[in-house]
């Protein structure tokens, strides 16, 4: 995790900080949905910083003292105690935990560091090596809001001198660049406002590209990554009206499984709805063999958020809470870490 | 002209206004190149519009005193004039001078009340009409810097509540919608960094595309549409040295009389050299049978920012002083408000 860490310290140009406050608002927004607890007599950062300084000192570290402190911090706190510090101890408080941490708890809390913005970018970037996550960058594309799309996309420019676009598109080929580099390019608009006879014929237009299975149609991708989301919820639902099926099921039911179809899925499902898109990503995180990646993901990224509301839709679903079912897939430190940013 | 006219009484929301500011520090440092003349001892605005309101008073309009007056104040005068002219008769300025004036005057003068933001807006919104002007659309989208692209699309969206994108993609298919949208959609990096490595191989893949005349090969309108434009001059200037001849050449050479070459040409042009772009556009249009359009639109767009530059572009081309070439070719008020725009 080096260098998942080291890009943390790089610094930020100006327009990330002017647009930063922008967001604040967004979060403060956000947080009537948000498991994260913080009680109401929070210790100073320079006391925080010293607890955790105590607790990376002796034979091995005390995980408990390190999750009691980060797991109820907001983001804003936890960068004050990463600005005490470094000022008391002249260290990266984020690489001491790298050293001090290991495994799928040294992954979250790396993770929950970050401030949300920051986080989205490092996120982004991380998608992008290798084999490239799809999943990780519809997320990001579609589930922000425009505004704040966009201030991902400076903090990714601030860190990595590259834009968002040209790494997604460098990174994939034909259908799936054009959907990729199209949701993430497009400055939506994110008014309210609905053009219903539109609504009408982009319903029949995707409804005939599923039909003729031809989802890499060029329509299909322009409606999808350019209508606003008020205007392509307005689409779905005229389909779902005339077709008694969701777009969604639509292509489930049209075509084995595809990365491209699968994609579209993701897309449709993260602007129809994120709190159930998120619900379901959990609910295949936890079963079968857990998948501890998108489970931290999940957790760590939402906690400030809405996992709330992910958390009441998941119980509904399954009838089981989803702390309970989180317990019953990890153990150890790691464990208690995600149960802390749910609210336990 | 009154559809458009009543676009600009359209409310401009409040994201467009903070991102304003920004913009007027872009535009104090394009003043150097302005052709723009204001004399320093300027009337109050309430004097203006007591003289602008004279002149469309009795028989006929005094063309000359509307011309004295708009064709010499910035962006903010007008502005501060207009909102005078409201107030002292409770009429719109720019209703008014669209019914006094009237042709490419009219058209000239309409240009010219916006300011630049709001007249990129609007210029792109109506390259989108009927058959959609590839040409301005690209100019917006590759002349302006991301951050005033940005702006620009925020004010579209405050105009006439649709993304540009949605607006583009909707007017073009195929090749053609990758190209635009791609253009418009992305938020390039700005910085100046340059990976050498990196042009020699996507300056590799151009001339492969060129070569095998596959000019709408996916890798050329990924690397035109997404890459920085520091990345994509670095990439052109090693095509040049490797090929001996320019990329925008190269194409000219490649293939006869094609719409999809022409708008490659003009996106690599107006970002590797938007001067001589324009120069080269004013020679056109003032070629052959005037284009009265074109012309007003570049002089109209590039007055309060570089077209002291173009200007000497044009005279080391051609040997014509620009005024001169224009006064040949136009005549009468609408000569008088271009060489007014033009410093005269």
């Amino acid at each position: 995790m080096t260098l998942a860490f080291s890009i943390y310290t790089h610094s930020i140009g100006p327009l990330f900080f002017t647009c930063f406050r922008e967001r604040e608002t967004e979060e403060e927004r956000d947080t009537e949905m948000a498991t994260l607890t913080v009680s109401e007599l929070v210790p100073s950062p320079v006391e925080d910083a010293e607890q955790l300084r105590k607790a990376f000192q002796g034979w091995g570290t005390d995980e408990k003292t390190v999750i009691s402190i980060l797991a109820h911090r907001n983001s804003t706190q936890r960068k004050q105690i990463q600005q005490a510090y470094e000022e008391l101890y002249q260290e990266s408080l984020t690489k001491r935990l790298e050293s001090e941490l290991t495994g799928d708890l040294e992954k979250a809390v790396y993770r929950w560091m970050f401030n949300p913005i920051e986080r989205e970018a490092v996120l982004a970037n991380i998608a992008l090596k290798k084999t490239i996550d799809n999943q990780v960058i519809i997320e990001i594309a579609c589930v922000n809001s425009p505004a704040d799309l966009l201030v991902v996309k400076q903090a990714y420019q601030a860190l990595y001198k590259h834009s968002l676009e040209e790494d997604v598109a460098a990174h994939t080929t034909r259908d799936m660049r054009r959907l990729l580099t199209g949701l993430v390019g497009t400055y939506r608009y994110n008014g309210e406002e609905i053009d219903t006879r539109l609504a009408q014929s982009e319903a029949a237009i995707l409804h005939e590209a599923i039909k003729s299975k031809e989802h890499n149609h060029e329509e299909f991708i322009r409606i999808l990554t350019t209508r606003s989301k008020a205007q392509l919820n307005a689409t779905f639902n005229r389909y779902k009206d005339e077709h008694g099926t969701s777009i969604s099921k639509a292509l489930l039911a049209s075509e084995s499984a595809n990365e491209f179809v699968s994609a579209l899925r993701v897309t449709v499902k993260c602007i129809a709805s994120p709190l159930k898109y998120y619900e379901k990503v959990l609910r295949n995180a936890l079963t079968k063999s857990t998948d501890d990646d998108t489970l931290s993901r999940v957790i760590v990224t939402r906690a400030e958020k809405d996992l709330k509301e992910i958390k009441d839709l998941y119980l509904n679903r399954t009838n089981v809470p989803l702390d309970q079912a989180i317990s019953k897939s990890v153990s150890g430190h790691y464990e208690s870490f995600l149960l802390a940013l749910l609210g336990n």
